[in-house]
């Protein structure tokens, strides 16, 4: 260690690990931006594709932009016959026949072979072009493979983006085969561009990691997938979800709150490791399941309250709130989407931030390589002497 | 950011990220060590498998555990034949039909769609004898996997591994079809023993990343496969000894190395991040590289020592030394292991390596997330107020 090495505290929790022009989380101010723009007034007045090309462009496009935009899109998120094929026969030699469906893992599987079959080349071998293309292609392969894997694995047959629908509409027709009606798409692109990014969560920074191998955009998305599936990242909108049910009325959640830190568990559903208020993506898709009614919403507004009162009684020194994972899956249920492709659907948003930040991070040459701290046994320890070696 | 925040050096070269009880690499000193034990010292005279016990178990096996370690990991490697005849298929279905082979990006897919038919499950769902097991398997599919996706690309029958070859024997035999000369057994056994592990590197930290989340070992293992495949990490053997080629003869070394360093071109298989002294690794591959014998190795001896010169000469502050790439390609290619598998024998052992790390990451339940400092547009911005929004 010299004197100019930093120690970074565990989880690199107060680590800047980068520059980034993409977007920022203020997490003491609850509040979190796409370049510069509020995002959840870009999820209350934009499309998931105007906040694409945001991302990827740099700017929100003009209404000709945009209109040239959802045609690129659209293209691109149709492959080819003989690709299709293969990438449905890579997903049905993946799943499991009658067992535990998993989208997300049959999708990092799926996604592997695509970028191969498609012809993916390290970052470093590739214009700016030719990544944004690749960007592209990558991110509109994610609806249709991770429908695809659901509905094999459930024994149906999966299905196609059709051209006379939107990008957001096109993935809810494709998971539950019906043309959504408009508040659910509205509902759903809301979540799909509060999700698309958040400073650098873990997929997004491992998915950086990968970048800075000068490896192709295939394997950095990849890897952001697996890190999406950890349970401590993107594996909490169900299991919010699930407590709900266990709750079943607004008059047992102060109850079941109550057990729940008795027992020295995690409130699914609360807290943040950045927000010290509340999470801005939360209030608004507690207003999006609001709007969109229903037992379920009501539940979970009731629930809220009770179990926020414990918790502030509990720990007054750590505000504990609703995260983005609580009403997400109030607002993704209330669409039609099953709990089972909660997950999944986050996939579908966050690899367009995974892609904008990877190609940001393959702008610079320079691989991340950090150090440890060798804490073992005393080196060198002398090699016992055996006759076996 | 807060006074508590630290700034990174680019690619967190000064960062201490962690602590590890697993090795370290003194680069300093021209040293690196498991835990404890000289590296170079266990590459001669100790069997890979007994290393890999070392960094599973912590310690090296004594004569009985050693013997029943290899039986482990001989009989982790075969799988049941519908399993086998499954992930054959993916690799079938992922590979493209004359084209360009990459048996890793094969991996990557095979290994993954591995994880979901073996029924992985998330690290924070499994006990620590069932994350060993785990850990096991995935690493042993890897030279199946690997050796079955360069077949399958090349239109030949893959290969299993035999019972009665040790696991780098059947290695060599898996992907050439010969059972190996021992001289091979023993060169392949040093260059595997030495890229095990090697402190935080790239694809091991990525690896460590993902398993920060709790997600399965096999997306763990996936993202550092991706990690491996950038040019700046695992691709560099075949280039450097795809210069040799070019070079062709001892007295055209020095032109060469001149014209690399006047056409402002990277030396490939010369400089390390870490090492500032001669890499340990590249020490004993030399002399193994030099024990095999033959033109190959006479001309990368002669030449390193022109390159050498040149690089002296041109930047006497910064010693860049010949790295492990590049006799690591000299003794891969003696042992009869083409070029395209050069990156993929490297997965094969810093697999192990891998799977060492994330059980080490997995007992701390802390998800790494660091920040970015935000550099884009200043926020908020207004938007624009547009009829199309």
């Amino acid at each position: 260690m010299t004197t100019s090495d930093v120690i970074a505290a565990p989880g690199l929790a107060n680590l800047i690990a980068a520059e980034t022009r993409i977007g920022d989380v203020l997490g003491a101010d609850g509040f979190f931006h796409y370049r510069g723009y509020d995002a959840t007034q870009l999820a209350r007045r934009c499309s998931f594709e105007e906040v694409w090309h945001l991302l990827l462009r740099h700017e929100l496009p003009d209404a000709g932009q945009a209109q040239q935009w959802r045609n690129t899109i659209a293209s691109a998120a149709v492959e080819d016959d003989d690709l299709t094929a293969r990438l449905l026969e890579v997903v049905r030699a993946a799943t499991v026949a009658g067992g535990v469906a998993d989208p997300l893992a049959t999708l990092r599987t799926a996604l592997s072979a695509y970028g191969t079959l498609s012809g993916d080349q390290p970052l470093w071998d590739s214009d700016q072009p030719t990544r944004e293309v690749r960007a592209i292609r990558t991110a509109t392969a994610v609806p249709w493979l991770v429908t695809a894997a659901h509905a094999i694995a459930a024994g149906a047959q999966p299905r196609l983006p059709r051209p006379d629908l939107g990008y957001v509409a096109n993935y809810l027709w494709m998971l539950t085969g019906r043309v959504p009606a408009d508040e659910h798409i509205r509902a759903l692109s809301r979540y799909l561009v509060l999700t698309v990014d958040h400073g650098f969560n873990n997929s997004t920074f491992t998915a950086r990691c990968v970048a800075s191998t000068g490896a192709d955009l295939t394997s950095c998305v990849v890897a952001g997938i697996g890190a999406l599936s950890g349970p401590l990242h993107g594996g909490a909108p169900s299991r919010a979800l699930d407590a709900l049910d266990r709750i079943g009325s607004v008059d047992r959640a102060e109850a079941w709150a109550r057990d729940q830190l008795a027992a020295g568990r995690r409130v699914m559903g609360f807290g943040h490791a950045v927000y010290r208020t509340l999470d801005p993506r939360s209030e608004l898709l507690k207003q999006t399941a609001a709007e969109l009614g229903g037992p379920l919403a009501e539940l979970a507004i009731g629930c809220e309250a009770q179990v926020v009162a414990v918790l502030d009684e509990a720990k007054p020194d750590r505000p504990l709130r609703a995260n983005v994972e609580y009403y997400a899956g109030v607002v993704m249920q209330a669409c039609g989407i099953p709990r089972e492709m909660f997950t999944p659907t986050f996939a579908v948003s966050r690899v367009v931030g995974w892609t904008a930040h990877i190609l940001e991070q393959g702008l610079d040459r320079k691989i991340i390589r950090p150090r440890s701290r060798y804490v073992g046994e005393p080196a060198p320890r002398l090699l016992p002497d055996q006759s076996v070696r």
